[in-house]
């Protein structure tokens, strides 16, 4: 299933978005138990919205209806994993890690699937990185990689929006949390629904031309190995989310830079995850 | 007056600490409009709290009768800043910044005032921060320093633990969001019942020995600063945190170095703020 907060005619709610493109709003029918789509998650209620919507026979309102919120409307902790790939991390002079080289994405920074960016005005090196990111089902601490599936609700497109000269010069926690930098969506697909990932890619676009394009089996450190890592330094709980790392053909190791302009569209497209668009303003 | 939320016979409340030692329930008198501390300052509840306090004449029970619980229920961002003691940045190597460092501290790394810390089994090198907090009272986007005094609700105790291998060879965020490894609290004590912070100290002790002691006005980046700086490149929000950085005197720059223990008390102490204590477990 494909999950999505939204708000429609005034209401703020969240549902799934079935293949037809319409929407099963679960906001009417189950908001008393889970409120939000953070709390379904939460509360695991996973098969309450199974019933919901295969008892709907067609959806609510068409997916046109809608402007999408971002994935949750509570905050969560974000972590994010740099130089996750080898070419990626080759582009921007380093050896592959030896270890996961995570930090952390504010609230703040991010909006929601059709949004707009800020561009900031602190810096003119504003860049675009792709990825896929897994949302956790359940808590974790102090758990191992082969046990780490049972801890994933699904995955989600992530744009890991990196302002440079404040990343390189200043600290990575602020080139990564420019206001309204970053984005996160359009829907969590459940991991039965996306399947392996080992054959998947992931495209980026910037004003429709192809800047990134790599197979998720090239990442170096795997989704239950990222589980295991942060999971033995600190807890994760149901809800947050990793955002995995870039792969190459970011802007700031292009020659000449290819940094985002004001009325460019980014899109970050994730097999079986979908596509994540939002414009530069 | 000093806010905190707290347990008492089972139930989660926030309430106001008089100078008796007695705490009078704001939970059960204004619970409806602001049902949790964050509430009370995202929706500027000073005075109706004022008006409860004042009306009550004496406490609901005994501060000796709760557990504090962590300044707040729900999530807020949490900005940190490195290097912001001249002697500091000189014990660790550096010349002080030309510009705050600022990082970001995870809910999971931090327990409430006098909960146990969680000594790290991945690293032997669990060192202590004392500093003070800064809690904003309304969202704050492009603030000036010298209008930065009415988005201050007021200030807090905060240890922020640092795992300085994680820190200085991996990154510094991990090194800073151990799961339970830092402190806030125990109290939002508000910026009227403060004054100004010039005159004033804080002082970190160890098992009973001063480690850290240092005045306020020996800080590189003054709050006001501070909150024109990060407001610069992204968003505040009301009840959001800034940690201010850490005075000279941390463990890993003595010598020999000193880190934390099984079973040691670490207690931060600030002027006119209170008194935040925590054991190594």
């Amino acid at each position: 299933m494909k999950f999505l907060s939204y708000t429609h005619e005034g209401r703020d709610s969240f549902g799934v978005l079935r293949d037809d493109q319409t929407i099963v709003d679960l906001g009417s029918r189950l908001g008393a138990q889970y409120p939000t789509l953070l709390q379904l998650v939460r509360k695991d209620g996973w098969e309450a919205a199974r019933k919901v919507v295969q008892a709907a026979r067609v959806g609510d309102f068409k997916e046109a209806e809608i402007e999408y919120l971002p994935l949750y409307l509570e905050p969560v902790t974000i972590h994010c994993v740099g130089l996750n790939y080898a070419a990626h991390a080759a582009e921007a002079g380093h050896k592959p890690p030896e270890y996961p080289r995570t930090f952390v994405k504010i609230p703040a920074a991010l909006v929601a699937h059709g949004q707009d960016f800020e561009k900031p005005t602190l810096s003119p090196e504003y860049d675009f990185e792709g990825e896929i990111a897994v949302i956790l089902s359940k808590d974790a601490r102090n758990i191992k990689a082969k046990d780490a599936a049972q801890y994933i609700a699904g995955y989600t497109c992530f744009m890991d929006g990196s302002v440079r000269d404040y990343q390189f010069q200043r600290t990575l926690d602020q080139g990564k949390n420019f206001y309204r930098s970053s984005s996160i969506g359009p829907c969590l697909v459940t991991a039965d629904e996306v399947g392996p990932l080992d054959k998947l890619t992931i495209t980026t676009k910037v004003a429709g031309e192809v800047m990134q394009n790599a197979a998720f089996e090239t990442m170096i450190f795997s989704i239950p190995k990222l589980i295991e890592y942060i999971s033995a330094f600190t807890a994760l709980s149901a809800g947050d989310v990793i955002a995995t790392g870039t792969p190459e053909g970011v802007g700031f190791s292009r020659k000449p830079p290819r940094f985002l302009q004001s009325g460019e569209i980014v899109e970050v497209i994730v097999d079986r995850v979908g596509l994540l668009r939002n414009k530069v303003v």
